[in-house]
């Protein structure tokens, strides 16, 4: 019998080291689609700024619907510490765990900037000097953050196979219906710092989008926690 | 024995006020994301109406989609007072029901106008000034919400699993086939009214919108009566 | 027992007027979308001939997975004489019906051009004078409808449930990865000679562009038929 | 008993001949569809180079997506040496049947590009003049490879259903995030050298792409060799 498959015939949770580069590779990736994707539609939209979120919005909601589908099975593809943090809020994910997902992803999302950056030929990080801020921008992330965990939430619980479409399509809508064009995600937020590109953001305005981006996650799961008990779900939540 | 799952291991449906909790939070998104991408796509496509409307209804789409999948479980996620009425009518909702259904619908797509607006540094409610009249428009809304109701129902008796890509799919494409960008839906039509942004619309014109839209929705709840009887639906309806 | 179910639980298929008045109403959708989103698009694209073509192709891509959902277990959802004649050819469906079905895809089409110049305030019918001639068109339409045809058969043979999505996918790709802008589809070709806009076709070409459809169509079906013979399908075939 | 079913029900592998048709005419579609909508997007653009690789990667991803759903049940559905030679490394493929897989896959590669030429009135062959070079193209390259083959692995190990869309978003994603607009294919690497418009690439520049696609499809199956072995997924392995 093999021992990584249960009597049940499905896989056993990967051990802890794979989980860890899972998140660290798969938010790599997600950074890298976000900033690489906004370095090249800014150079090619001839000044035009919603062509240029055209583009940037689709490849990150298609980076990441693929990311979720591709490691989901391995760690979850949490790919953001709020999400991590409102796992381990429920029980799912042990505290310590969600430290080490946490330090991780905020690793990865470094390098995936870091790729990005020399892929177009620039320095492997630069600040960013883009402005992101007042009472819109800090409303739109609580929002964005918000409507985030809300669909993740609720697909986790009924719909877990629709989770990846649905979390890509979210996002490339929340980039054009939140003024804050939806970080969502703290290490998102921080790496984003590192490119002074189309994408980035001043280093002064981290602290207020992660407090948003909190305030939203907490509220989504006191709300879904309510609206959808998990006991009531019809089949067991796999990720 | 968990009283929330039934013997054949279904989820009860949900109590009524989570029901109303989950439409008035879903059509908030639903006019969040219509109006808000509305504003976005404005504001940067420099003047090109196809690079702004391309925009706002894939943005529309999207939201749609994920949000008939998140919530679709609790309560069947109408999101638009036709169908809840069409529901009614053919006797899956008691009428008492569809009373608050509507009124929640309302309330909750005012309520996602005014976050729109505040995220975006307007006031809370300002009145449209936006005209659309005249016969070509109110044509296009009765096709328009023909076609929306005869996908939902068609789905909702053959491929329920298929029903929000579908819904999401439809009015993405509806914005540019009929000629009045498809409202499709009265909650939509009334709040739009609240802002005076690309996706706003003269209080003067609503009326004619609602009248259009009760046609459509009659005249697809008749068809696909005809067309697919329930009884012959191969599995169970289950929205 | 319900005379429309079958003893496996499987509805029996739909009775011959339900099919034809499914086949005319899904043509008059397909249609209504593709030269509705044409005007649309030219309209608001101020002149950028890409930005209106993006629009119009997407448009009719979600328009055509939509409809093949709605209306693929009433007829089949062929929407396309050349899909009619394939089955005929291969024996899944009788001569006879297939005269009607084509009958009725013709006059669904000319309806649904009917009503998209209705609502965009221009005469009911009135004939296109858009040149779309020489060796290039002809290969493109072979080409295109050769894909078409090959794409629903290896579908309709192997994986039914992606059908509508695959066909969708395709015609958005194939109106820019081939030089006519693939209309593979005679109703739709007969059809898109009365509108003079975006999408419409000279009367005089339209001889060539159907000739190219019956070829491209009669290569894949040949080409399928050896490639996946049907009784090697996993599953009994169901659309 | 049908020769062609096994005794589960379900098909027996094509044979050799049909396996290798699928391959070269699913390359050859992949090539017409890069190469073609990459022509079409051109020539509308009016000189806008976003938009028109917005409609190239768009028209690139459905294209891929529906090949893979087409074709995929006949013989895997590579369409791309490194991903045929990915498969006969880890003992699914003989090295034999490998040899002809890339063989038929260039040929049909230089087959699809001769097409959509000659659809644009073009020569069949004309050599590209198209300079991609330097370090952050060659950074770019490897990149590519390394999430194409990363996602193909991984969808094939769990969620082989989710495989076509996958891979469709993530070339079309990849366009727009990695600095060489993501070739990550061998063969359309060389036939791309085939047609001086918006896809082609200067001879001279080939080499260097194809070393850095081999190294990134290297890196690919290792890492995923280590992080889902395959006798760990939840079912038996089936495109």
């Amino acid at each position: 019998m093999d021992a990584r498959i249960d009597d049940a015939g499905m896989p056993r949770p990967a051990d802890l080291p794979r989980r860890l580069v899972a998140e660290a590779v798969g938010t790599a990736g997600l950074l890298l689609a976000v900033v690489g994707s906004g370095i090249m539609a800014e150079r090619l939209a001839g000044g035009n700024a919603a062509i240029a979120l055209l583009a940037n919005s689709l490849a990150t909601g298609f980076a990441l619907m693929v990311l979720i589908t591709a490691f989901g099975s391995v760690s979850g593809a949490h790919l953001n510490p709020v999400v991590t943090l409102s796992e381990a809020w429920r029980g799912a994910l042990p505290w310590s765990d969600a430290g080490l997902y946490v330090a991780v992803q905020v690793a990865g999302a470094f390098g995936g900037v870091g790729i990005a950056n020399l892929m177009f030929e620039l320095p492997v990080f630069f600040l960013s000097g883009r402005v992101r801020a007042g009472g819109g921008q800090f409303l739109a992330e609580v929002v964005a953050t918000f409507g985030l965990l809300a669909v993740i939430l609720a697909c986790a619980r009924r719909r877990p196979e629709a989770l990846p479409l649905s979390v890509g399509a979210y996002i490339a809508g929340a980039y054009w219906f939140t003024a804050s064009t939806s970080f969502a995600n703290p290490a998102v937020t921080l790496a984003r710092m590192a490119s002074d590109t189309f994408t980035g953001i001043r280093p002064a305005d981290v602290p207020a989008f992660v407090a948003a981006q909190l305030i939203g996650a907490a509220a989504a799961t006191a709300l879904l926690g309510w609206l959808m008990p998990v006991s009531a779900s019809p089949t067991r939540e796999r990720r």
